[in-house]
């Protein structure tokens, strides 16, 4: 890989720059991170051939988060990512940037974005600058682009600063969301809006998003990749708006069922999609009760057949009153929509994982 | 004007290009449009010389809103715009983006967002088309861009269909709001996410915004311009963000004054501004402090000095508990902190109007 990024670089006020593939740094929220090294949310080298779309999508970083603690003064990172943002209803900060949280897990606080220049894929951006103030060890969390590829990331630390690992979760299981552009967390406006990266918020946990924009299909392919993931916390299955309710209803039950050969303990959630602006119209309407109607009855059907770990979560819901302020375009939630699947998915998540001991 | 848009243009469905300018389009959100016919918000020709800032800023159609009635079975839209999207932490849609929402004053639910092509100033884009269900006569409000000028705006009505004038609002008081980028509605991911639209849309009155990105700093001129505004229903002071302490204490009593010389009973709300990611910094939180004590400081004196059609909200509290997440950058709110803000400012903005029996 060609380093466009100078790590012997010297500043004004030097700066170490170091690489958080690396202990202590840690990489959370790619399943495939301890084995592989990579930024990515799909296996790179997969036995199983996996759609286009999703082998694509799957070098976005959504979820992916870089955790560890350190008393520098100054903390900035560099990057070189695999595009420059291009989505008309999208931030570029929450395409392309970065957003750092201090605290340790289940008590972290928003504190600053790296804003992506426009027209640039390779940047540079100061995190924090704590010199007029007193130092003292603070745990990190960076979140990553939601909808770009990295290809190089380096965080910069004055020289004689601690760094150290992290505090570590209360548990290994990782919860797992599968879905779609709005699972992968379009249309947030910085990577820490996205839903699931909100709910990591609320949980001690390791969160893995596989949402990939336009191609939740609920593919035998991916239905079996993801069994792979070991150590699973949940499944949230959130694919319902990238299908037909045709194709739903071919693929929901052979998802499910691929997945409980391999976990049949693993709370599922179901949860039906969100409501679109375009929901008003009867057909489209109609459409849309089809397939959550669907969800539902899928859900109940494995509950009589002795499934105790599976639950349907009414995504139509989620929104409130004001359902309809809740997007960008009619579709992908901006980030009072996202508050809002939060709020509202976080106790159902949380019964799941008390229900197996994992919270 | 170069008129790149061709209004005779034929599509494959026929549409007639309208300019909203003319009735029974209405305008609102600019208060010299009756004198003028600008998409501007501060006067074109004005005696006063404004900071050039300002008078740049105020070619930025925040507020603006075009509204009619109409049973097209498509609506469309075409523009010329000043200039491309070119904010990182601010979608395209917010920036250079239109969004609709359908209902009578008070009523609207939002429908559909104008998307700009990156790199595009100009652009056409369909906001309905209700091919497939019944048609009817809807009301429309179409919210204009955030953070960009007009240069040139057409709608395309079916050739057939009816257009009405829209439905009057309940008087011609028009609630002012002075401020800043976030007055602006920086970093809304589309035009109706910003708080004084979100707020117009719980009103039947003509909302103004005043903000100014960057240069909300209380000039004379300013003050002496935002007076002469005819039938105002309140006015809404929220410039601290923009001023050091210093300024601020400098400019307050004084913006006040000029305003009250003109208008001695109109209500004025002056709100502190909403706390920024860095305020947990003693030295950002004492400025921070400084500034919000100088608000309450100065509305009391004027209350002690009779003015009984004043008073001072907290904007420290508007964000809520998690008032971290709600900004894109540390400083410039997301949608969720515009909800929030709207939701917390509803009740005193209808307190004050209600006590002049403008509501």
């Amino acid at each position: 890989m060609e380093h466009v990024l100078n790590i012997q670089e010297q500043q004004v006020d030097p700066i170490e720059w170091h690489d958080p593939k690396n202990d202590p740094f840690k990489v959370n929220g790619f399943a495939w991170f301890d084995k592989e090294k990579e930024y990515r949310r799909m296996p790179k080298h997969s036995v199983m051939e996996l759609p286009i779309c999703v082998d694509e999508l799957a070098n976005c970083t959504s979820g992916g988060q870089i955790r560890f603690k350190t008393d520098s003064t100054k903390l900035l990172l560099k990057t070189r990512l695999s595009g420059v943002a291009d989505i008309g209803h999208m931030a570029a900060t929450g395409q392309s940037g970065f957003d750092i949280y201090i605290g340790e897990p289940g008590k972290q606080h928003y504190l600053a974005t790296a804003i992506p220049p426009i027209h640039e894929k390779t940047y540079e951006a100061m995190l924090w600058d704590f010199t007029s103030t007193s130092s003292e060890l603070r745990e990190v969390t960076i979140n990553l682009p939601l909808y770009q590829g990295i290809e190089e990331l380096l965080i910069g630390i004055e020289p004689d600063a601690i760094i150290e690992a992290p505090t570590s979760y209360i548990s290994n299981k990782r919860a797992l969301f599968y879905g779609t552009s709005i699972t992968q967390g379009g249309s947030a406006s910085r990577p820490g809006m996205s839903y699931t990266n909100i709910l990591s918020r609320r949980f001690q946990l390791e969160f893995i998003n596989l949402g990939f924009s336009g191609s939740g299909k609920g593919e035998r392919e991916v239905a079996l990749t993801i069994r792979d993931i070991e150590n699973p916390a949940c499944l949230v299955i959130d694919y319902e708006a990238n299908v037909t309710p045709d194709e739903y209803e071919k693929t929901l039950v052979s998802f499910i069922e691929i997945y409980r050969e391999q976990h049949p303990l693993v709370p599922i959630m179901v949860m039906s999609r969100i409501p679109h602006a375009l929901d008003i119209l009867p057909e489209q309407n109609l459409e849309t009760m089809r397939r959550r109607n669907h969800s539902k009855k899928v859900v109940d059907q494995f509950k009589q057949n002795g499934d105790s770990h599976i639950v349907f979560v009414d995504g139509s819901k989620l929104l409130g009153m004001r359902w309809h302020e809740g997007t960008v375009d009619g579709v992908h939630p901006n980030d009072y929509g996202f508050m809002k699947m939060a709020n509202g998915l976080e106790a159902p998540l949380w019964s799941m994982l008390k229900s197996v001991g994992v919270v």
